[in-house]
């Protein structure tokens, strides 16, 4: 249904999750809930023994012709009625009973919400395993970096030291919170759709709640207060969950791109496929090493705002059954599952061969001077001087030492004022040249690592259980 | 901040919630996080003893100028290192230890980001307060109703019958979810934002996560496992629970503009506000009495995806602050929530007043002459002639009856094919005339309505715990 | 590339239109750009006679795996170095210079930014030549219906009178209004891509913009000033024009629907297909005929918000060439011309056999007794007692009228205070039932409806020329 | 209506164009419309002459409570009907028969739609002379860098030299084609609204279309075809171009970002104000100098993708007036026009003060041995070799240098089979030496410089016209 399938031609960038959004995967899904409905149906007591068998035998997609389904489709404004017609056809002759089975009780829109429901817990479960391969390549850096001192960047700038664990922990934070959210969604939100023509189940007379309970039991989806025809509150929360796991990924992919620039070059993305060596590269400049992995992941990212507003906005939907905002729905929720779970392929990739370069990140460090320590001599001076005052002072020396390309502890040393405002407050030069090594200002990076970690195993076994 | 303020020219319509969204609120927010600052790093033995309190008298927006605030913004990109330096100076002089405890470890972002969400948590307070009432409005409308029988209608067309207490009943679980999801991230995902420079707290040596922790305690939010100045996932969050939550009153506004069109005139506002009965008057037609309640919800609750939209793009962050994104959030943010607030004050109003026309109901539905009973007829013939056979034959017949202008039993009856189909099946004329009886055909409706009012009541028991 | 394809289970719905966006136009598209290119290089002087020739012979989809481009595509982040690797080796071994012509100064996303344009040009030619068909439809109604009374409604309650030309007529502007914007992007934003690895064409020597120039003419578009890998700007204008068209198609559908509810009837869709009948019915309720082509409609132009919001966001592009920006362009430009051409199509199908019912029309305008005239009577009462305090005198009586379920001149009538008033102005009984026909308060209408003829009439002449 | 207002908390940030879009500029524009309408009205001769005067001269702003008007909004759904009885009662006694020019023919949405154009009109004027001068800015930078080598980036890369004159072409060239299209909606797509309730101007007999052109005339915006109460192409055009108008600056102010990241350094910003240097400070880092105007323009930019949105998704309007669409343009459409107005005066800001610096870009093109220059080497040996040959040789080449920390042209040379292909070729050492030198591979570089200034000019002159 969305995208050109996962091998199209650009399947591998944007399909690369199994979310099994497509046409066939749509068309199963629907078989799928019709045939669970029937053996549902059966096992109420309102048609003869062997009827769910009967119609899940011949319930399989490759029996169907999408292209005449989709035609029909037009007639009625969704593929179902005609799927129930062919669905019955395929029925042999001596399965009497059973075509009374298909569809009872339902109206198009059962079929295609669940559908959509066993469509998106599929995807789920494939991302939900993508994810967690992803959090524990965050976590590898995390624990393994978490002494290789970086500079920490606020609005693009060099500010106080971190450390590339601290960063890699930020990434296995947001990542888990995207996984229990999207845990929460998949075990409690996904539920059945079966209410009939106006929500009310009549056509199955007191039976109907019985059938629903059963068909919830054979698909192994929730049974919902009521028929939500037009109460898509689940349908905004699983994009909302959708769209918060993009928006950690985006933020990491955003990270590498950053990191990676040449000029910064502290992280690169290693090959994740055989040792071809190719990735990355242009059509036309021969040294080009691009970060596909994190550019792919942004290329999916990006889209996903604009696919929840989509969703939201089709969340006000007309009295029993909505005239367009629900058949908006379908290909808009087929991509943000496939974009989603593509995205999260992606960063498994990208988290489990990144390969950061600590010296580089201390040369950057170095290479200014000084001044992200800044924060740090002010701070001592703070004691003697007052805050404000101590960081008007260290401020003047950054900029000195910027326009002339020295040092910030030569800068303040150099000057009269800071040379007598440093002796006054006792701080030697050796204390200052000790101030701005960075090892010594990291304050709770260290327990904060330890913190995401911990964080993490109780995640992961929290979504294990 | 947002909007025109709850007094401005608009704000009666955009702004009539207690959402606290303005200017004085987010200056106030500022204050209360800076006092709490200083009050945590006072326990904390970082400052003297008295400075939290010193702080906390002075922390009051009317000793500002927002004005003179807004100025210095322009300089560094936000109003706190402005905010910082008045705040210092308001600190009587004897109080001289308590400047130290100022801002101690903080940086600009952990003030707006802490600001904020101490104004979503009095936002959520003021919102699930007015959805417990509109909630308790559908609530009532469900109970009253539950045998009112009405039009059910799919893709704006009749289609089964329904009782206005299912249509209620459907409100009622709409709102309740909402109400959930708001309360999930009041009680368990605002959070403080406390992290220094770039996230290490580096100016606070060891005892950083000690003030955080002692600082969520002092404004009542949580303590999370790190700073998340570009994890914005629960940003991301937040404003998903604001989003559902107009989907949902959206939806019910919706509603109730298509049910008081004058051509189906089955429910009324009801006036809020005294007897003046002005409410939905028009500037030039005397005769107008528009839903003025339910037009401005959705003149509210259009709104939110697209500001969803621009905080789930801005999650993607760069570094340790993001250089834009941000900043984008701010104002976004507020508006989500008034308009939030705003919406479901006008929703209690609407549903605690609507007028209900069970005549005009009942007479709608049979104005269509039995034809959204014609699924029961079908079904009845199904038995004896196979589903789809009884659908065909029912659908001629409908054809028929629309096109003479006559009802569904007579059309069926006047045509020999299907009054030989009818005799097959042994159904007799009463018994057609009394297959098209709306109170014979409404299936799991009853169950239903109880079904949502029990749920309901567990969610008002849960949340009040 | 989007969608499941024309033929594929949805699409019939939303891939109506010949946008021709599947994954093989998209081939075929770059392939016509590498073929154009090789042409325009050795017009240029830069590769051998007949190297145009046998690129152009090769550069046929049907040559080429799909499946394996987009595998590759994994490696490059694009399919295009792939395509280029793969073209070279379908030429034939004799045609040797011809290999240097192929993908001669380009970079990848030369290629693809000036396929997505072509594919552009040929999706906004389908869909100008179907909204050409939808606007003659409307123009028809407009014509034929002149004076066909009806309500005019505003927030969902009768106003006052209108004609249903009149309605049509504001169908009509808005279709030709959207039609002019996509013709203007059509005409003159359309521009091929040719800047090479980074906007210099530095391989081509001085022989770029020659090159670009010969590119642009082989292909029909225009030669920009710049190249524009990060200038956007084209892309939003032509997502915004067919978001425009959207919005347009929007209103119209939505109009529709409401026109057709049971209670109100006032317009049905037309079969535009054979005789079948079948149009409109639903999976289990015999007696449906649902507005299908508006739903469709609703359910394609309802995605473009969120859609072009994602091209918008997308355009904050870094330097000479984004990461991940750029690529989030495909897919979601594919689908915003996909839908647009599919509602465009559909449209066409539902104005040009639309049947509106006058007589149900005029019906509902009467059933409410006078009041959509009540601001007539208001402004013969002007005259004498002044604007404000009439209004409040026939606001009363109106609300009386409603009341007791009477007509408005009989309330008025009834009433002592308003009859006198009434004496007091001159106005006879028979003034005043004159004054409730709604053929004698139309304004303007009729000059309105001619307007927009006439506008429309000049539009198809400019757009013809 | 919308943001803090200009001297707010965020209003320097997010308010500081002169875009006027307050509750007062709401107010007055209002009443500019019943002012000129009363005028219109009086020149039709529909009222007694003095009547416009008398109307005009109370219609100002200080003389009403807006306040009052707004809580009395809440019982129409917008403040119209109120402000046109207050604005009644401020006439003089003697002023008799002006008072019947008061909202003559007119529905509220006539005054509010217009007031909306009146607003835009001086909201654009003022974006118009702010971009014109950062247009100017960047015009001057790319005379003035003509010839200043950089890297080129694709992909956050280096990939081929470019100049900085060429990448300020590109931001002029978007900037250019911001304002040619804003300035097109400004001449002729802002209209008056005048359609009195449901668009018949009925109340108006004959004399509609004449007081609607001289009310367009009064206030300078155009006369339509017809009302377009719920055709609201206008405004999504104008929307669209505010948009875009945003994209082409969030590019420019990412593009600023990137290139004074610390370790890229290759412009500042400078300081537009007095010489306080304190700008881009922190709250408490001294020496940080962020480039704060490039980051509050992302902060206006990024938030007009998902308001754009909103408007799109709002143009789908029932009827002849819509219930909530319409109502949630209103403060959308302010904040969309605040925030471009805004993001225009700091980009003026920007663009007239930024400082590059060459030396740092030739540094940074240097310190990557030649590796941007590989596409050159690659064509130079293509000649003797074939393209794709070529390619993959100087690849695995640029591979090797990265790896050993070494020069492009070293790596080939101590290679055996390049070494012996570059002697095939008859490349000799200095050839390739010189090969890699970037002014010798710029292309068409400085004729695009060329033409971007041209264009300019040409859009200079059109827009003054």
């Amino acid at each position: 249904m969305s995208g050109s399938g996962s091998d199209g031609l650009f399947g591998a960038l944007f399909d690369r999750g199994a979310a099994g959004t497509g046409d066939q995967a749509w068309l199963q899904a629907m078989l799928d809930t019709e045939a669970a409905l029937a053996r549902a149906v059966e096992r109420a007591g309102l048609a003869p023994a062997g009827s769910g068998t009967a119609v899940t035998a011949v319930a399989r997609a490759v029996f169907f012709d999408n292209g005449a389904l989709g035609r029909h489709a037009a007639m009625t404004g969704n593929p179902v009625p005609a799927l129930v017609r062919a669905l019955t056809e395929l029925l042999p002759a001596e399965a009497d009973g059973a075509a009374r089975a298909v569809h009872r009780g339902a109206t198009s829109q059962d079929i295609i919400d669940t559908a959509a429901m066993l469509i998106a817990s599929r995807a789920l479960d494939a991302t939900l395993a993508d994810l967690s391969a992803a959090a524990g390549g965050a976590a590898a850096l995390a624990r393994d970096h978490a002494e290789t001192v970086m500079a920490g960047r606020t609005l693009l700038q060099q500010a106080v030291p971190v450390t590339f664990g601290l960063v890699a922990a930020g990434w296995l934070t947001a990542i888990d919170e995207a996984r229990q959210d999207l845990h929460r969604i998949r075990s409690s939100r996904l539920a059945v759709q079966f209410g009939g023509a106006a929500g009310t189940l009549a056509s199955l007379g007191d039976a109907g709640p019985t059938v629903a309970a059963l068909l919830a039991e054979e698909l192994g989806l929730a049974d919902p207060v009521l028929p939500w025809h037009t109460n898509r509150h689940r349908i905004v929360e699983l994009a909302a969950a959708l769209t918060g796991t993009c928006a950690a990924l985006g933020k990491i992919a955003r990270d590498v791109t950053l990191l990676a620039q040449n000029e910064i070059a502290e992280v690169h993305e290693g090959a994740a496929d055989s040792g071809t060596g190719q990735r990355g590269g242009s059509s036309t400049m021969p040294h080009k090493q691009n970060p596909v992995a994190a550019i792919v992941i942004l290329g999916c990212t990006k889209r996903t705002p604009g696919l929840f507003a989509t969703l939201a906005a089709a969340a006000e939907q007309e009295h029993q059954r909505a005239a367009g905002a629900w058949h908006a729905e379908w290909e808009t929720l087929s991509d943000l599952l496939r974009l989603t779970a593509s995205a999260a392929t992606w960063s498994t990739d990208l988290l489990t061969h990144l390969r950061p370069d600590p010296q580089r990140m201390r040369a950057n460090l170095d290479a200014t001077g000084g001044l992200p320590l800044a924060e740090h001599v002010a701070a001592m001076l703070a004691r003697s001087m007052g805050r404000l005052a101590a960081y008007d002072l260290v401020a003047q020396a950054a900029a000195r030492a910027v326009a002339s390309g020295i040092a910030l502890p030569d800068a303040l040393l150099a000057d009269k004022e800071s040379a007598a405002k440093l002796a006054e407050a006792g701080i030697s030069q050796a204390q200052l040249q000790a101030a701005i090594r960075p090892e010594g200002y990291l304050g709770a990076t260290g327990e904060f690592v330890h913190r995401a970690l911990s964080a993490h195993a109780a995640c992961d076994a929290a979504l294990a259980s």
